[in-house]
């Protein structure tokens, strides 16, 4: 039955009304419960499937899915509507924003930063499956709104894709990339606030990074 | 508790099963309740937050949210799977259609058009959030399918962005524009229709604008 | 009441919690009950209109919106938090996945795939809607992540659209077609492996239709 839960959370966790823990995926595995760490805050009508292990202080929004079989470090926030497909790898402190979608066996190192409507490839020639895997995303990089990655591509540490970029091939670190395909552009420390009120990058590390970290 | 009802509802108000009026934000603010006008028509699952004001004739598709500190007002519609992020003004009789995200502090006026999929951006160079602003999209202006719109941007009254575009620079007032970066094509009353039926934009007013107004 | 259930449903289904059968619609259409097949597989907090008929074998992921007027096939997959607008034609082993929008009126021929995001349009000059019409997706064609097609567009027979592209005109059968606006590049059948695991068209066939048909 899908509706048996096959779960184990840690302690202090808030589930809203219509929230699925455990649910069964229908691919032929052998089920394992999920595991969620402490302190999650589960918002209305999410699901979270078997078989994935996700860290403390997980937090997501409203109608949430979160496949079978991801691994998900702690701090990670993902908002409504978006969905985690299965066998993915997810680091700490990674934030996941509106109406996204990853694909089976992506990749999104600590710190990685998704705005809405990001959406991912992982198959170079579909239907066929036998090389599917999403991208790889390395530590820190930022990815704008609107965003499609095609399978297979890696992202560098700290990098910038602009909004509403396709993303065909792999982007150096701490590099800004933009456009149909995506191409680099310039150092990200090279940009510039149209409004003067801060450096953005310094080192690759971004204004919020600076701040938290206590050297802004 | 996030389950507590927190709003006062209009007259004539009709909530689909799975609904959520009043839920509270995450943000750490003095919270009101949500004050929903007369007429409202609200879909299975949908969730409105606190302190935001909506006027009458609110309709909902299914799944959309709405977070707080939103000034919406009468005649508005927005569709499943969409989402408004906090502290958006919108006018009257706009439509927002399906799976679309309006980013914080996002202006529309009146009568503004959101086809399914528009997201929207309100950082230049995230993560950095000191000048955090959605767009603003002037009064009847219509925007495409699956349009990207970058932060700070002002889309003109009346003009029409095709669908695709990524829109990254302010576009005059009745212009037709589309492309990745969205470039000015032509004055929106320059444009035919493929099957000669009717005369699409009039001193920049649509058909059904004309119809409603009893100038068609 | 839009809680009224209207529906017949076939042998072996099974429903999820929260899952409406015959949501009423808000259009002022004569009323008449969803038909859905056997073996139906209905994922949570999903709605199924009235006046709809789906075939034998129909699986929905989570959130999905089904509108009235729809006519869909045997074996036919919708995944999470996509909408099928009303008045479309659907057709045997159509898989549809993640956040999809398909606007009203547009036909999917057998065996279409359609991958996360893709977003379709309806109306050439919005707001008008004398001549709305969502695409024509041919026999067997695949469409890549977050791509857009425009209303009235035909895409060929066994034609392959690139992630992220934009699609303005026609697209030719056995096709591989990208960028925006989308252009023909090649025949699919010359598309190689990155990986030199398979041929990945022959005959405009992919890999798991081959496999199916016992022919790889």
């Amino acid at each position: 039955m899908s509706e048996q839960a096959l779960f184990v959370m840690g302690e202090d966790g808030h589930l809203d009304p219509g929230v699925i823990l455990g649910y069964l995926p229908g691919r032929p595995i052998p089920v394992s419960p999920l595991r969620l760490g402490a302190h999650a805050r589960i918002r209305s009508n999410s699901v979270l499937y078997t078989n994935s292990v996700i860290g403390d202080y997980f937090e997501t929004g409203h109608n949430v899915v979160v496949r079978e079989e991801n691994q998900i470090g702690h701090h990670v926030s993902i908002w409504n509507n978006s969905c985690i497909d299965y066998g993915c790898s997810i680091g700490n402190g990674v934030r996941i924003h509106n109406n996204i979608y990853l694909a089976q066996f992506t990749v999104l190192e600590d710190e990685v930063f998704l705005a809405p409507g990001v959406m991912m490839a992982n198959d170079p020639h579909p239907i066929c499956t036998k090389c599917m895997k999403g991208p790889t995303l390395k530590r820190g990089c930022r990815v704008g709104v609107n965003v499609t990655i095609l399978s297979h591509v890696t992202i560098g540490e700290g990098a910038l894709i602009g909004a509403g970029s396709v993303v065909t091939r792999d982007i150096p670190p701490f590099t800004l990339a933009y456009g149909n395909p995506a191409k680099p552009r310039k150092p990200v420390d090279a940009l510039t606030c149209p409004f003067n009120l801060v450096t953005p990058y310094v080192a690759g590390r971004d204004v919020r990074t600076r701040e938290r970290e206590g050297s802004a």
